[in-house]
């Protein structure tokens, strides 16, 4: 991901607009006036923090009031994760934790919880490092709301909860195998320790010996829903040489036993104790939005396959019941955050029942060979693989990688018509895994859809005989952002729910009539969709997809940033359009 | 994977009978007649079943001395592991834990390791419910040395360690829903013990109350490699209900403790300290191999590239040093079977030092995640990837996978020459994961590689000028194959060591006069090498790959299952050379 530039804080600024106070919208423009002027030649923090220099008032005082009004103005993201954690980021600061840029800390911090990044940036606020302006373009495409080393953290996130730990034990094992007496600090969640990789960290730590790591854990009983039992302290301290529990809610306390606990021998845990609330920001009388995503279907989609199929159903969920839209319409079985043991509960469940798993397809990355074995034993299983590349990104490339698993078939319905032809599919073909991407998204239905031949393509608009010039097929989700760009342009526009389409005979004969078709995903281009017509039907189609690394921002800036806003495909499809000679894209790259 | 056919026997004794006592040899061909006679129609087991009731005598009273002649017979396995776990295998007999074809048994038995299999096997025998003849065939073809349901275990087993686990848990949880009252039963072992899923799984079982699990563990303090440590008896007593240990090596004993347990709510663990010597059989006397798998020598490898680098190195492996030939020539960190910890070791080392992980293909494929977060954070990262797909199978798309992983290149070296230049490019390119596919097996190098450009072709056989026909070209090991078989037939043969090679423009062109090209590789078809050639290059490319699952059967005969031994492949080559007209496979399925 690029490093922010200063028109990425003018359009964030943009949206912020309408959600500033009058002081902070003078504050802001204020230092929008610095940023203008000195630019970020000098490196983004540096840049902020002469901007902070030069504007030195603060809006508030306390970090809990800063850390809501970011998130009253960014309109999501996770305040109540944030504020459970923020007395233990006071405590950070106050035991110099927290790297700087005029030397070393007392040791080296890993914030293994992510997203509670506004934390660290609400106390740099209010200790004057920053000034308010990037505040408040969280998850606007300029300040991101999960930890970078951009924004000054030691580590970087992109992709998998359980990572942070990972980080800390690397760094840890590290620091003891140069001789040095530094130690690690980690700020984990207690859902992330359900993870099976935090076991094998928290493991190796004990066996390797590692007494230079501290892992602060923010105990609120909570992963994104309730966790099904509290973290069991009792396994903690079969690892642990040392486990202090404290009151997190109280930085006196918090930093006290921290404290300690960094000039005892480690392995060490400390356990605080806090409390969340909602996992999710809402604005308090926001609009609630017109139409749910097509996600949020999911649950009662399922309700009205499990009528009629006739089927008993399991549904395993790691955390997710919400974002599919699960409870009060289906069964489920939370397994908390613990995706490989989701697929895993499938394995030896009665063939003739329908099981489905749903999670974010990034998480299925670190459950592939669990899903193989499930893909070459298990009859009847669904996989619902949400696909939010949101605030915290995602895998471009996921379901490419789920559709090369054996016996599997990727599909992204965008109208409720062809879920159930996927699920009818699945009733033909029991002993083949079905994928469905579930687009965390709002969007208008195409007009007609796969129903009746989910493997297929149907035209949304349909070629003229004559036209031999140039066409747009397009897969899932990329179809509605097309077919607004394609509205008035008019060009023939194929729309595929499969992303290994078996185009039947006349469709790809009249395909390779053009003289030149672009496809279009919004999906890793490396492996997807263009490039499967290419292998399959040696189409010299030029492949227009996600080239690169999943940004941290909301859906509608991630859209643009990938070239697949409408205005920015409407560019690419007149393009298209008006070229008067073929373009034979024989090597795409 | 195909039940397997009369045929299949009959070959895997030719292997057998130079192994067999003349006794055996007598009874396996009395028992060869019937199966003859009566064939597999009625099913494999009941087939088997018939015939050692037909030839009742038993050459071995113990099945220890059975398992050890199955191992000396066979001539590879795990032998040791199966011993360590033999009073287990014999107490769940006398328990009536295992399935029997005439009414359920006392409980769901699960076997979590996987490779025990012979085990029952042996005690099958001396029970008089198998005859001799299929345990003549271990690892060849006929019997698989790992579970499977058709040789009458309750699951089968393909290719992760902690499956097990996960698909006892799911069966526990189902019976608990359905609200019967039978237990579960899952064989484990200790080194399995520290994946992270198994941990999911454990954790899960006591949050969800799942009082029908007795996990049975076979503690021998060793995975493939001595434990860092012990399994964490106070981890174990953390999880579940009741945590009893006992000496693994007396059955009655075994059998009264678990008898018990079977009685009392669960969750519950039964410790069973073993012992086990080495974990892979070598034919005593047997003659030592007069060349090294290419895999094990990984570690002269990496040695020498540490030396030519002058780079600080850290290699990382999960309990597969011995596989890569590490020790005596390289530092390594063993992690224990903890495949994802070994990538995420890598995450937070000096940039500037290299990072080595080595472990099987196959078990990237639950940390691809983890992989991808290193790939995009990561310098200097060389990943060594085994390919065995020996007697545990393998995951035939593990380097597609691999490869569609972002910032990833995979290569697939077959001489010294082609690994120190995967290492250059890496060199070169240090913010790209160079994955490394290191083939366990013997080969004859072929006379000329890709040192000189790693992501080219080089002609192994080159065309004449005027050739227009037919020619082929190969993927790493798969050159070897080819080569072989296309000795005397002089086709065209280029060698390519990139799973996604970058043809100069000259050798692309020179592809594209040929009518007929052939690509060959022994990797899963799916998304490989010859389908980037078609997606690439837009040529007509005919793909011979890995199409099905991969097989639990030793190296040779796995390769014929597969259309890869050198007389299926000359036959394919004959068949392309003499085809009078182009075929352009334009739908390769």
């Amino acid at each position: 991901m690029a490093p922010p530039q200063p028109a990425d804080f003018e359009r964030a600024l943009d949206t912020a607009a309408p959600h500033l106070t009058p002081a902070e919208h003078q504050a802001v423009q204020a230092e929008l006036a610095l940023l203008r002027e000195h630019g970020l030649r000098d490196g983004l923090l540096p840049a902020m923090r002469r901007i902070a220099d030069e504007v030195p008032g603060r809006l508030y005082r306390g970090s809990a009031e800063v850390l809501l009004r970011m998130h009253e103005i960014a309109g999501s993201g996770n305040h109540q994760s944030c504020l459970s954690s923020l007395p233990i980021v006071r405590a950070c600061f106050d035991l110099d934790l927290v790297p700087r840029a005029d030397g070393p800390a007392r040791a080296d911090l890993v914030v293994g919880r992510g997203h509670i990044a506004p934390s660290f940036y609400a106390e740099w606020y209010v200790r004057g490092h920053l000034p308010f302006l990037p505040l408040a373009t969280l998850h606007q495409g300029a300040m991101t709301g999960v930890v970078n080393k951009e924004w000054g953290f030691a580590n970087t996130m992109r992709y998998s909860l359980g990572v942070g730990m990972a980080q800390a034990v690397s760094r840890a094992w590290e620091l003891k195998r140069r001789g040095e007496r530094r130690k690690v600090v980690c700020l984990a969640g207690d859902g992330e320790m359900h993870e099976g990789v935090t076991f094998e960290c928290v493991r190796f730590s004990d066996e390797a010996g590692l007494d230079n790591l501290v892992v602060v854990i923010d105990a609120n009983d909570k992963g994104i829903e309730p966790l099904l039992k509290p973290l069991n302290r009792d396994y903690l301290r079969s690892y642990f040489r040392t486990v202090v529990e404290v009151d997190g809610g109280d930085t006196e306390v918090v930093r006290a036993a921290l404290d300690e606990l960094l000039e005892l021998p480690g392995p060490a845990a400390l356990v605080c104790g806090t409390r969340k609330e909602g996992h999710s920001f809402r604005r308090p009388g926001g609009a609630t939005a017109a139409k749910p995503t097509f996600a949020s279907t999911g649950g009662r989609q399922l309700a009205r396959l499990a009528e009629r199929s006739g089927r008993p159903t399991a549904v395993f969920t790691a955390d997710l019941a919400a974002r599919f839209g699960l409870p009060g319409q289906v069964e489920y079985q939370n397994v908390g955050l613990a995706e490989t043991l989701g697929v895993g509960l499938t394995l030896a469940l009665d063939p003739e029942h329908l099981k489905v798993v749903a999670t974010d397809a990034m998480y299925y990355m670190d459950s592939l060979s669990m899903l193989t074995e499930a893909s070459t034993s298990v009859r009847n299983l669904m996989v619902l693989a949400g696909r939010n590349w949101g605030a915290w990104g995602g895998a471009a490339n996921a379901f490419n990688l789920l559709g090369l698993v054996a016996n599997t078939r990727v599909y992204e319905p965008v109208t409720p018509g062809e879920f159930e032809a996927c699920a009818d599919r699945l009733e033909r073909e029991p002993e083949t895994v079905h994928v469905l991407s579930m687009v965390d998204a709002r969007f208008d239905e195409p007009p007609v859809d796969c129903r009746d031949d989910i493997d297929g393509g149907v035209w949304i608009t349909p070629p003229d005989e004559a036209d031999e010039g140039a066409a747009v097929v397009t897969f899932g989700y990329a179809t509605t952002l097309v077919a607004q760009a394609n509205a008035d342009l008019g060009l023939p526009h194929l729309h595929c729910a499969a992303l290994n389409p078996m185009l039947p005979g006349g469709t790809a004969r009249r395909l390779a009539r053009f003289r030149n078709v672009l496809s279009v995903e919004y999906n890793g281009a490396h492996g997807g969709f263009g490039e499967w017509l290419r292998n399959r039907y040696l189409l010299p189609v030029t492949v227009h997809g996600v080239e690169g690394d999943i940004d941290n921002c909301v859906h509608d800036i991630q859209l643009r940033r990938h070239g697949m806003g409408p205005e920015q495909l409407r560019e690419l499809l007149t393009s298209f359009h008006t070229s008067p000679e073929a373009r034979y894209a024989i090597a795409r790259t």
